[in-house]
C-alpha cells in the first residue's frame, strides 16, 4: 500500500533536498536543487517546484519542511534564520498556498532528530537526544515520544551550552559554547593551527584549505595528529553530553552530522568522557551513545513523518 | 464540591510533610512529622500513618509522594536516594498496600516544579523550568504541559550541569557542577572564607556557624559583603539558566528554594547574567525569570496534583 | 654638568622616537619620525639619522635602543620581531658602525620598565614589576636592582601568562593568554560586541570604528557601560598580577601603557582583584600598585639609561 | 684542602636534616633528627645540637639553613611558616648566638633550587627555574646567577600561580592554584576518587590509605590508571611551566621533589604540554626540562653553599 506517502523537504543554506517517503520511512523518490538562500520568495518557488516534481509520480498527501532557523510554535513561521533571508517568514502558509497541501515546518536539526527517532538509530527508544556535529553543533530532543519544541520552537540549541566560562568566541556572540570546541569548524581551526603532515599534504600544503573531511580521512588512515584532534573534539562532546543527559535523561544519544563519519575515532572518546563525567553514574542506567544511521536523509525523512501528523 | 481531594506527601531527609489538597491547589489540611530517614520500613509506616491522620477528616481518593531520590519510570520505585535508606525501594506499591489508595511517587524537585506549574508561578505557562536553590541546586522541567521525567525518571538534575571544567569539587564526584557555585552550601562556604563583619556577628564570631539564612538576612539589611556574595551566586545561576534555556526553551523560569528568599538581591543578578548570555538573544522571545510562590508547600501540592492523574 | 648625555631610541611598528637624556633622566631634546617597519636597512638608516640630528646639538656618548622584539643576550641582536622585518638582525652592531657610538639594544617593554625603575614610579624600589597595557600586554621585571632579561633575552612576556585554559585565542597561537583578556585590543573587542550608546556615538554609530581611547573617554565621562568594560579588564589584570607577584615578589607594580590613562577606573578594579587573590595575603607585605609616570617617554628614557651602562 | 666546610640544615615539618658540605658540594657528614615543629625554642635547640654534633668532627665556618616558610630580606627572620610555630622568628640571630657561627636563613625551596644550580642539574646554567613537586608545589628561581628572592624574600611561590579561574580550592585560600592540580596531594586525591585496581590493592583496599608513592610505584609497574594520573598531573605542570618560562626565560627547568621520582612517566607529559604551549615557540631557544639530581639533599647542599657567602 503506497498511498500513504508524504513529502519531506530539507532547506539548507546551499542546497534544498526533497523526498517522497512512505509510512515506514522508506524513500521512494528524491531530488536536490540549489538553494537561492538570499531570496525568500525564490526559496518558496523552488520548494514548490520540487514538491510538484516529486509528487508527479508519487501522490503525496502532505509536506514536511525542515529549515535551518527558529520555527515558531505555529509550525509554519520561521522567526529567524542565520544563513537564509527569513525574518518572520510565513513559510508554511506560503507553501500551503502554492502546493495545495498541508505543510508543517520544523527546525532542521529537530526534523533530523525526529527522523532518527522514528526510523533510525533511536527507533526503539522513547527518549532520545540527537547531537548533530557538522559545521556547527545542533540537536534535537525527543522525550516521552514527543519532540521537545519549547515555548517558542527554539529548544535543543545544544551547541550553545556554555562549557568554558570566558572561553573561545562563538558565532552566536557568546564565549565558550560547546560549538566552539566540538564542531567541524572547531576541528578545522585546530587542524589549521597545528596541521599534521598528512593533513597538510591533503590540503596541498596550504593550511587555509584544510577541511573537516581531510582531517577525518587522515585519522581513518591512521595519522596520529588527526586522531588526536578528533579525540579532543570527542572529549568535549562527551563532556557536553554528560551535562545534557543530567538534564534530559534520554535512553539513547544519537550522534550524527558530517564529523560523525569518523565513527569510533570520534565516538570512543565521546563515550570515555561521558562515562567519566555523568552525574550519578553507578546509580542509574546509562544512556547508550550510538551513531546515526540515516545520514543526510534524516531531515527529509523526519520532516515527511512530521507531516504525517 | 470538596470530594475531589488528594493527599500530597513530601519526604525529606529530616521531615515528612503531608497535605490534603483540592483540585484548585488549595491546602485544606496539613501535617508534619520527623523523618526516620535511616529506616526504610519506618518511613513507610510513618507516611501511612500521616495519610491516615490527614484522611480522617478529609476523604482523599489518591496519594502523591515527592521523594528526594531517583524515581523509576513506574512512578512507584525509588532507585536510589542519597540521604535516605532506599535502594530499589518499592515505595509506591508498599504505600498502596498500607493505605488502600492509588499512589504515585515522583522526585521531590519534580513534584515542586509541577506544583508551581499547576498552581503557582508557572500556572499560565505551558513550558516551565523550575530551579530550586536550597542546600543543593535541583530542578524540574515541564514542556508542552507534561513533566519531563526522562527515560529513567532522573531528568532535570540541573545542579549537575558542568559550568567550570576542572572546577570546584561537587558531592556527586564531578568537578565544576552548577551546584558547587550556586547552592546554599556554596554560599555558606564563600561566606566562611571571607565573612563580612555583619555575617560574622550573626554567627557569634565563629565562621563555622555561618548559615545561608544569616547571609540572606545580612544582605537584606544592606550588608555590602553579603549582597556581593548573593550577586556572585546569582551570576552563576543566570549563567547556568542561559545554557538550560538554550536547550529547553521555556517561557518561564521559576526560582525557588531557601536561597530564593533573598528576592531581587538574588534575582536581579540572575536576570542580568541571563540577559547577557542567552544565545540568540534579540531573535527570540525571552523567558521570564520569576520567584516561586508556593514556598515549601510546592512539593506537596504538586504531588497531590500528580496523584489526581 | 651636561656632558653625561646619552641617546635613547624607541623603535615601534609605526613610529621611531628618540631623545637625548641626562643622568637624572631629564629629556634635553627629542624627535620623532615615521618607522619604515618593513625594511630593516631603512630602519637602521633612519635611526642613525635621528641619532645624528639629536647629537648635533647635544653630544652623546652612547646610544640605547628599545625595540619591539626578542633581543639576544648580546644586547645587540634582535632575534625576532612580530611587526618589524627583523630576523636575527645585528641591529646594535649595525648602528654602532653607522654612529660610531656604543649601542645597547633592549626589548622595548624592558626599556620602559627600566625607565620607570630608574626615573619614574619605581625609583624608590629595588624590585619592580611593570605591566604595560597597550594594544597588547607587555612587561618588564627588575629584581634586586637588575633588569631580568632571562637566558635568551625574552623574559617578562607577561601578556602570555595563560589565565584561562581553553580560553580566548591569542595572536601568539595559544588560548587564554592574559593579553586576550586585559589588553587594549580585548577592550575594543568587548566594546564592539556590546557597545554602550555613548561609545557607539563616539564611533559615529559604527562598532568597527570603536577604539580604546573612545572607551576610556566615555568611562571618564561617567558612561556606565564603559566603566564596566574597564572594570572587567582591570579584574583580569589584577588576577594576572596576583600570580606574577607570587612568582616575583616585587615591592611595587607599575601599570603603564595607553589603557592606563583611565587611571583609577582601571587601577581600582586591578587592586581589588589583586587584594582578593594574592597568595599569602595577611602574612606578607603587599606590593603597591601604582600608575606609571613617564608616559610614552619611558622607553626612550630607559634605553638611554641602559646605554649609560 | 678540607678546611672550607660549611654546614647546611634543612628544617621541615617532621624532620630536621643537616650536613657538612665542602666547596664542591660533596657531603662529608650528615645527620637527621625529629622536628619539634610546634615549639620554636625547641627547634632552635635541636638545630644548634645538630650543628654541634656535625661540627665536632668537621670544623665548619658558617651555617646555612633552609626553612619551610617566608624568610625576610635580612636572611635571618622567618616571617611566617604554615606548618611550624614561627611568626616573625629571629631564627638566624638565635642560631648565631647558640652556635657562634655566621648563619644565613633561606626558604627551603629556594635553598634546594640553589643546591641544584650550584652542584646539580643546573650547574652549567646561568638562568634556572626549579619546580619541586612534593606534597605541595614549590619553586626557586636563579636568574643571571643570582637567587631571585624578591622584595620580601617570598618570591618563587610558583605553586600559587592561578591556572584555573574558579577552580579547585587551595590550602592558601584561593581557587585554581597550580598546586591544586599538580602536587602530590592532588595526585592522591585524584587516585582516591577513581582508584585503579593496582593502586587500591597497594592501599590494602582502602582508598583513604592511598599515597603518592603507591601511585608512582603502580605507574612504574605499568598500571594504566596510575600512568594516566601522572600524565594528567604532568600536563598541568607543563602548562604552568609554559607560563613561568614566558615570564622568567630560564635555560633549564629542573623538576624535583618526591613526585619527580616517577621520571619520564611525569617528565614526558610535562615536556609535551610545555612544547605545545610555550609562547613564541619556534622563534626562541627552548628551555630544557630535566630531572633534579641531588634528591632530598638539595636543600642542605644549597643552604651550605649560601652560607659560604
Amino acid at each position: 500500500m503506497t498511498s500513504d506517502l508524504t513529502c519531506g523537504i530539507d532547506i539548507g543554506g546551499t542546497k534544498i533536498a526533497g523526498a517522497v517517503v512512505d509510512a515506514d520511512g522508506t524513500v521512494v523518490a528524491e531530488g536536490r536543487v540549489e538553494s537561492p538562500a538570499a531570496d525568500a520568495a525564490a526559496i518558496a518557488t523552488t520548494v514548490a517546484e520540487l514538491v510538484s516534481d516529486l509528487a508527479a509520480g508519487h501522490p503525496v498527501r502532505a509536506v514536511g519542511v525542515g529549515a535551518a532557523g527558529y520555527v515558531a510554535a505555529d509550525r509554519s513561521t520561521v522567526l529567524f534564520a542565520p544563513n537564509i533571508a527569513w525574518r518572520n517568514e510565513p513559510l508554511g502558509a506560503d507553501l500551503g498556498g502554492r502546493t495545495g497541501l498541508p505543510v508543517v515546518v520544523e527546525n532542521d536539526a529537530n526534523a533530523a532528530a525526529w527522523g532518527e527517532f522514528r526510523h533510525g538509530a533511536g527507533r526503539d527508544a522513547e527518549h532520545q537526544l540527537m547531537v548533530t556535529v557538522g559545521t556547527g553543533v545542533g540537536g534535537g530532543v525527543v522525550t516521552g515520544g514527543l519532540l521537545l519544541r519549547g515555548a517558542y520552537g527554539v529548544a535543543a540549541e545544544i551547541g550553545h551550552l556554555c562549557v568554558v566560562p570566558d572561553g573561545l568566541p562563538c558565532g552566536c556572540g557568546n564565549r565558550g559554547c560547546l560549538e566552539s570546541y566540538a564542531s567541524g569548524s572547531a576541528l578545522v581551526r585546530a587542524a589549521q593551527a597545528a596541521p599534521s603532515p598528512a593533513v597538510l599534504a591533503a590540503a596541498g600544503g596550504d593550511p587555509a584549505r584544510i577541511t573537516g573531511p581531510m582531517v577525518t580521512a587522515a585519522a581513518v588512515a591512521g595519522d596520529a595528529g588527526a586522531v588526536s584532534l578528533l579525540a579532543e573534539l570527542g572529549g568535549w562532546l562527551g563532556h557536553g553530553i554528560a551535562s545534557l543527559v543530567a538534564v534530559l535523561d534520554p535512553e539513547v544519544v544519537v550522534v550524527g552530522g558530517g564529523v560523525a563519519a569518523a565513527g569510533d575515532l570520534l565516538l570512543a572518546p565521546v563515550r570515555e568522557a561521558f562515562d567519566r563525567e555523568l552525574t550519578g553514574r553507578g546509580f542509574r542506567p546509562r544512556a547508550a551513545i550510538v551513531p546515526a544511521v540515516l545520514g543526510n536523509r534524516a531531515g527529509m525523512i523526519g520532516a515527511a513523518d512530521l507531516a504525517r501528523g
